[in-house]
Order: structure tokens, then C-alpha cells, then sequence
């Protein structure tokens, strides 16, 4: 038997009593994006104050996003069509993960990386100077399943980058396997896991789980991920803000990446239910993750700390 | 820690010594197809007379394959084809186990099943009176993205069947992910979870594993596995041919289905070389499952019991 996870203590309701000591007691705050800032394209209500709220007190404010279906500047743009003034530098999605995993592990540049996933993906590895194949341009392509018929592949692929691909089909499948089956040493990367997301406001849809977990069923093989919950991230932005973690809260929609992130991180954790979450599933003895507080929108933070 | 499963003694060589025990000690073959009988659309050198011989002097003769494109008709067609007669009830094919699980399970005639997979799966669905949906009907569909577009399915659907899918796409994942997601009623079975398979002589291609990972990623659910080494089959094996299993031998090329349904059953067990497990595969320190004998193909048994 594996030793379960240890569940910690039940989560406390945000509350004009602690929020004063969790804003005390940070100096950056991290945000997920995708239920906690925007649901799809609508801003959640009471977020652009609350941020300006935080900024004006000297907080530090990061952005990381598991969806890796967008690049570092492609957030920025839509954080500004939202009316939310961010730098590019606050920006963590999984996509720029991608990248930095490949870079800090000196991927050589003369290696192809063959993409499963969106435009977002390929733009991360090409500022890093990386070849890629694959991407939105194979989302087309059609496999001859003749019994004589050979699928070719570029032998110099190094590695397989995984992520949410709604354009999925047999040819990228058999085009990612071929590159992990047959090479041993090549890399297989995921963004995240993720099961759902919302891809539209009215219903979640697979997410990068549902590829990720297709290759790793063909292949055989474990993704390195480097989206929540894993905290290769975390490097980055230990490095760019020299803030330790005790004195970061994580504020996320998700228990199993955004808290989990948060905890594994060593940071402060603040579950909003303004996402995928729901208070019965957050108090559900089946959960074993437990954030520090839990309150039903960011900019509760905000009325709580003014009362 | 879990405990390893048992590895048993390491195989014997088939050999003049051991086949004639081997043979008098069983009274039913049992065969996968591809690797075993077939290549691709290859008949394997040798195999008709060794079929002749087996019948002739009395044995039972049982195909088994996990491969769900084809119903046990169209298989049937196939052997013809390639000059070996077999009767259809002599086939068992994990298209025909997802539809003996929903009949013995008393799945009722009202609810729907949507199918992801090839036309086998629907034909043997169709016999026993089922009303499927998706299948290569939805090969070509397509999703809209759009914030506020709702992706509509059928709330009649009380069981999802996957199977090996070469036009997957993100339709039908997303049909399947619903369908499971907001019924929790809803049956998930998978035809089998090979990873890899020979959809074409000179390669291997993801195979149903890849595409029931998908679903299982999506949906956060395990399903019921049908086809080896899932020993459902082998209850409507032994009420046909009332044979027990330990006078079985199962005949396979592959260690992690054949041999290993062969073992979960009791049967003898024979590992052919002809098809995707390697010698230095199965002598492999980290393979744990080991058959009682190997050859490089079927008619070697022939030939050694003619010694």
C-alpha cells in the first residue's frame, strides 16, 4: 500500500479575522488564470480592482496558467482586451514551461521537437530558437493505413511536446509514438494533465490530460510535465522575484494543480470558487487536498480586507 | 509497495523433448490472430497445415484477437480469404466481448452506446440488438470553439465503448468525456489497451490503449477491459466447448495480453516469435511475464512433433 498523501487541515473560510494576516504575511500573490481572473472571455467580476488593490500595496502579482494553448505575449494581449495592465515577465504558462525545461536542460538546437498542441507551444520554442514540427499544421494531415505504406518521420526529433490539442488525430498520435517508440533518448514532455477545461463558457472539454495520457498509452512511457503541479516553474520565479515561498500565496480554481502547486511549493494557498470547484467537492471526505483558505471569488479578498 | 506478480519459472525452448507432452496434455488451442496466424494480410509460413494437423487429430481450435475494427463475420471473411476455414463460433474478437459484457450485464435495449472505433464494434453491437451512435460516422466531425456554442449529446447514452481508432478526434473525445462526466452511470468499457498494434505490415501504430487512455484521462475514470488479458471471454469459451482450462494452451505473441490471459486463466501457454515480442524481450531481467514455452512460429510445433 502506498502511503496516501498527507490531507492536512480543513481549509478556513476567508474571513475579515484572517484575510489582514494572509495579506500581512505575503509579499506576492500568484494567480491562476482560468476561473480565477476570466471565465473564458469575461472577466470575473471585481478582479481588475482587486489587483490594483494589491499592486498599490507593493504586492507582487504573477500570472501561471496551465493552458498552454497561448504564448507569454498572447496572454498579454488578451490580459489588455480585459482591461488588465500585466508585463509579459509576469506570465507563466505552461507553453514558456515548455521552452525552459528544454533550455535549462540544454536541448541541443540542432534537435527537432515535434509539437501535439497549440500555435502558443511553437512560439515559446521558436523565441528559444528551437525547430518544430507538428502543431496546428497537422491538424489536417490524414494517414494511409495501406498495408505497404511506410509513415516516415524526421529522425532528428529530440523530443515530444504534449499539450491541449483540439485538433487531435491518428497522425499526430502515430507521429509522436514513432518519435519516443523508435528513440529511445527522445524527450516527452506534457504541459499539464489537466482532465477538463473550459474551452467554451457553457461546458468543460478534454484537456491536455486526454493527449498527454493518449501518447503515454501508445508509448509506453511517463511524461516529464512541467505545467501545475509540478513546480519546475517555481525556479523561475524564485529567481526573478527573490521572494521566498512562505511568502507567496497561491491563488487557483483547481485542487489537484493550483493547490497542489501552491503546497508542493511551499506556499501560502487560497482555493476561489469562482472556477471548477465546488465547496461540496472542496469539503468531500474523497478529497485529499486541502488549500489554507478557500472564499467564493478573488475580490472577496478585497471587501474582507476593507471591513 | 505493491507485490510484483509472480514471475514463474523462465520458458523452455519448444523442442522435440517437450511439444509431444505439451500437445497430449491439452485438448483446445487457443490462438491470437496477428503475429500468430497473420501479418498484416500475410498468411505466416506454415500455419495452414498446422491447423489441419491440430484438427485432425482432434483438437479444438479457438482465435482470439483484441483487435475490435472487425466483427467475428468480417473475421470469419478474413481466414476465407487467406484459404483457412473456421467457423464463426470459433472467433472471439474484442468487438464481440463489448457486446457479450452489456448482454450479460442485462445493459437495457432503451439506452444508447456510443462507440469510438471501427465498424466491428457496431456490427457486433447492432446483432445483439443495441442502438449505437458515433463509430466512422463521426470520423469527419468537427467542434465549434466559439464561447458560447454548446456541444449537445444524447442523455440516452448509458455506456461508452472504445476501441482502436484511427479517425479519432476531438468530436468524439469530447462526446465520450460528456457522456461519462455528467452520467455517472454511464458504463466506460474498453475493447482492450494494447498500445501498439500492426495496422500495416511494416509498422506499429497506437492502438486501442492510446485511445481508451484518452477517455480515462478526460474522464477521470477506469474502464472495464473486455479483451485480453481480461479473462471475460473465457466464460463463454468454456460454456461452448466445455473443455477446462488447465487442457487449454493459448498461443500468442504478445507477453502483456496473450500470455498473461493465458496465465490469469490457467492454460498452457505458448509464446510465438513471428510477431512483436522479440527474444531478447522475453529474456528480458524486466519482463515478469513468462510463458511455459516459446518458439519462433506456430509451425514449429508441427514440425518438432513430427520428429
Amino acid at each position: 500500500m502506498e502511503t496516501p498523501p498527507e490531507t492536512g487541515e480543513a481549509a478556513e473560510l476567508l474571513s475579515s479575522n484572517n484575510a489582514i494576516g494572509l495579506f500581512d504575511s505575503v509579499d506576492a500573490f500568484l494567480f491562476d488564470c482560468d476561473g480565477v481572473i476570466w471565465r473564458g472571455d469575461t472577466l470575473i467580476d471585481g478582479v481588475s480592482k482587486t489587483l490594483d488593490f494589491l499592486r498599490s500595496k507593493g504586492k507582487k502579482l504573477v500570472f501561471i496558467t496551465n493552458n498552454s494553448t497561448k504564448s507569454r505575449k498572447q496572454y498579454w494581449k488578451k490580459f489588455r482586451s480585459l482591461g488588465i495592465e500585466v508585463s509579459e515577465d509576469e506570465i507563466f504558462s505552461s507553453s514558456f514551461a515548455a521552452a525552459m525545461y528544454l533550455k535549462v536542460n540544454n536541448f541541443p538546437q540542432d534537435k527537432k521537437v515535434y509539437v501535439i498542441g497549440g500555435e502558443g507551444i511553437l512560439e515559446e520554442l521558436k523565441l528559444v530558437g528551437y525547430t518544430c514540427l507538428g502543431g496546428p499544421e497537422d491538424g489536417k494531415k490524414t494517414v494511409d493505413l495501406q498495408s505497404d505504406c511506410l509513415f516516415e518521420h524526421d529522425k532528428t526529433v529530440g523530443a515530444v511536446v504534449v499539450g491541449l490539442d483540439p485538433y487531435i488525430n491518428y497522425y499526430k498520435l502515430q507521429y509522436g509514438t514513432l518519435c519516443i517508440r523508435e528513440n529511445p533518448q527522445c524527450l516527452f514532455i506534457a504541459t499539464n494533465c489537466d482532465a477538463v477545461g473550459h474551452m467554451t463558457n457553457l461546458q468543460e472539454w478534454p484537456g491536455a490530460g486526454s493527449m498527454v495520457a493518449a501518447i503515454a498509452g501508445s508509448t509506453e512511457k511517463k511524461p516529464v510535465v512541467v505545467g501545475k503541479p509540478s513546480t519546475f516553474m517555481m525556479d523561475f520565479l524564485l529567481h526573478k522575484f527573490n521572494i521566498r515561498c512562505p511568502r507567496m500565496c497561491m491563488v487557483g480554481d483547481r485542487l489537484d494543480t493550483d493547490i497542489l502547486f501552491g503546497k508542493n511549493a511551499g506556499c501560502k494557498t487560497l482555493l476561489v470558487l469562482s472556477g471548477v470547484t465546488s465547496l461540496s467537492s472542496l469539503q468531500d471526505p474523497s478529497n485529499r487536498v486541502q488549500p489554507d483558505y478557500y472564499s467564493n471569488k478573488l475580490s472577496d479578498l478585497l471587501q474582507l480586507l476593507a471591513e
